[in-house]
């Protein structure tokens, strides 16, 4: 598949009714917007049993550096048509209907449905600082499967757009991807000690 | 100045009405829109000239592209409330009065008021490989300063995010850069040579 994928964030919510806050890219194809999560996943999970998930569109880039760095709750506000929530800090949002599943052992493909969208705040214009937080956390998501060197080399070309365009959101986010970057080191030496 | 700066699109037109479109990265304060152009600057020129521009929020990244590869003629339409042209590809655009001017021979800083706003399609979330575009865009824009390794090693890292992300729009921005490098490269080459 070649269609363009974006960067959002899918809220869910089990049957009990707790929520799930998971970044994710996403296609949209005729209308629709299809989901491929890798299994195990909790979103799959959730809309399989809920029949409902909520797109968020999200430039506050904390969201995904904190949700690959162990901080995976962030305010959420109920859904207007749909059982769930979405994003607080949502510049807009699609409240979606499972319309089908190709299901698959590795990585199902669910087709959403709109069924209401809403926007609540103005998108601004590119910031290099936004993504290069995105491809940080794409990088600490990956962690453990990349040699320490392509990750410091990679770091250090992605601080020069967050010292040169960023805000507190994303030095913020940022920290906490050279955080999680700088436990992973730490842990491996104490591996290599014991 | 730390605040966030975005990647946007200002249109201005001359006093014979000539329209001129130019890649920047601005700042927002207290309302207003702050740009930094550096001298010569035919935006600065020409809202000093006229007391007005346009700011478009743009994610065709074949605009950022082109401006740098000598592709800078792109659809516009008139404004709505001022004497200007908005780019026809903006998600949204700002109509802008020049409200104050500190003026410097190297950088100067313009103060630019709101006078109307609309917004004409939705934003669908970051894309990484219109992030790299941007981020090419950029090296491509210092080839005359950079050295050849380390161009061909960032975009070797950028060329990532566009095979795994991209749409046609970025493909095709993507391709006017890599040419653009290709370009500088024979010329050198020629240089050398001669």
């Amino acid at each position: 598949m070649n269609d363009v994928i974006f960067e959002t964030v899918v809220t869910t919510v089990a049957p009990d009714g707790r929520p799930h806050v998971a970044p994710m890219g996403v296609r949209y194809r005729n209308g629709q917007v299809i989901l491929m999560p890798f299994r195990p996943s909790t979103t799959h999970d959730n809309i399989v049993a809920t029949g409902h998930a909520v797109l968020n569109i999200v430039i506050d880039t904390r969201v995904f550096a904190g949700c690959v760095t162990g901080r995976r709750e962030w305010p959420t506000v109920p859904a207007e048509q749909v059982t769930g929530v979405r994003l607080a800090c949502a510049l807009s949002h699609v409240e979606l209907r499972l319309a089908e599943v190709a299901d698959d052992p590795r990585r199902p493909v669910l087709h959403m449905a709109r069924v209401h969208e809403a926007r609540h705040a103005p998108f601004l214009g590119f910031n290099r600082a936004q993504a290069a937080v995105i491809e940080g956390a794409v990088l600490v998501s990956r962690l453990h499967m990349l040699p320490a060197e392509k990750v410091d080399a990679e770091m250090r070309y992605l601080q020069i757009a967050i010292d040169k365009t960023a805000g507190p959101a994303e030095h913020e986010a940022w920290g906490w991807l050279c955080d999680a970057v700088a436990r992973q080191r730490a842990a491996a030496a104490a591996g290599v000690r014991a």
